[in-house]
């Protein structure tokens, strides 16, 4: 194996490390000794890698994004319309959110970011911009209203979701956030569906996130 | 003045140095050195109080809950409309947690609940049922459709307020809070606002939460 190529899978196991670290003490109370230890690697190892705490933790968020951006490309090569878009892109992230180490510490890092300077911003302004483009592609499709904001819309979804998704932690761990993520978008889609495709989406929700 | 008042202003002062400390450092980061310290106080004063950082960071959430009872009787007090009521519950939160660092780190230790054992559900409990029962009289009142679930309704506000003032205290440190509660409820209204309220309902959001 080149020497290139054992860095990698290194560096890879360096940040599974980081993430299931963090998820378990908190990035506050983690060290970089728990992480070295966590991977099995020497501290040496980690330096080599990475110079700080805040430096893996960056990685862990970025390997989340990057996870993310592959999830959604996914979604979006199915050509879907924009409305069952968004739901894919809900479920899945709820999917990824309570079996993906690395996607539960991105999320927790972004949602703890007082702990981080500057704070953690990209994660919501991606996801703000990825949402407002699909609600637009909404509107032109004529599943939302003519009068539906897109970038209103996505500054009040991103921010419930992340807050959907927390309160389900705190409460079950993230059982039911399937069914939290179904009950948001009920309250949802009167606010912005069209009249006349009011039936279309509440079957297609009942579809992609059947009620149980 | 007595030993027992001036025991009780001590307490005072930790609990308050404790919840500054907390946003300043995290819960996690904080010893209680740093607590006695902020205080003025000796640690020996500090654990006559308080035998552990975990009991007097649930007691700046109960001290945070006290004073939410406390504004939220006063509110109620008011006797206005249940849809009314729920609006000056949210933006009265939305103004302490501008100012009040008691309450922004009650809000904090709740939504980083992960490092506390047993997980904080009872900050979200209260608010879950506080709103249940207000919405059930928006329903009786008729400001609100007959057929809306006031638990379901309760069950998506509370996390999705959580996230909103999270968001927002991550993008403008709370500065544009207040606009994104009335974006929240612009999107809530269509749900559940009866139709021939929904003028009435509009006038009430433009008085209460002005668009600028």
């Amino acid at each position: 194996m080149a020497r290139q190529e054992r860095a990698r899978i290194t560096r890879d196991r360096l940040i599974d490390a980081a993430a299931s670290t963090f998820c378990r003490l908190g990035y506050v109370a983690t060290t970089t000794s728990d992480i070295a230890n966590e991977a099995g690697a020497t501290r040496g190892a980690l330096y080599f890698h990475f110079t700080s705490k805040e430096k893996i933790a960056r990685a862990v968020i970025e390997e989340e994004q990057r996870r993310a951006v592959e999830a959604g490309t996914h979604i979006m090569a199915l050509n879907r319309s924009a409305v069952e878009t968004m739901l894919l892109l809900c479920t899945d992230l709820a999917r990824r959110l309570r079996a993906d180490p690395i996607v539960q510490a991105g999320i927790r890092l972004a949602t703890e970011n007082a702990n981080l300077d500057p704070p953690l911003r990209s994660p919501y302004r991606q996801w703000l911009e990825t949402f407002s483009a699909i609600a637009a592609r909404a509107v032109r499709e004529g599943d939302f209203r003519d009068n539906v904001d897109p970038e209103a819309f996505a500054r009040f979804l991103i921010p419930a979701y992340t807050g959907v998704q927390l309160v389900s932690d705190t409460f079950t761990g993230r059982e039911d956030l399937m069914l939290r993520i179904r009950e948001m978008w009920t309250f949802l889609f009167p606010a912005v569906v069209a009249t006349d495709r009011a039936q279309d989406m509440q079957a297609l929700l009942d579809e992609l996130i059947p009620a149980e």
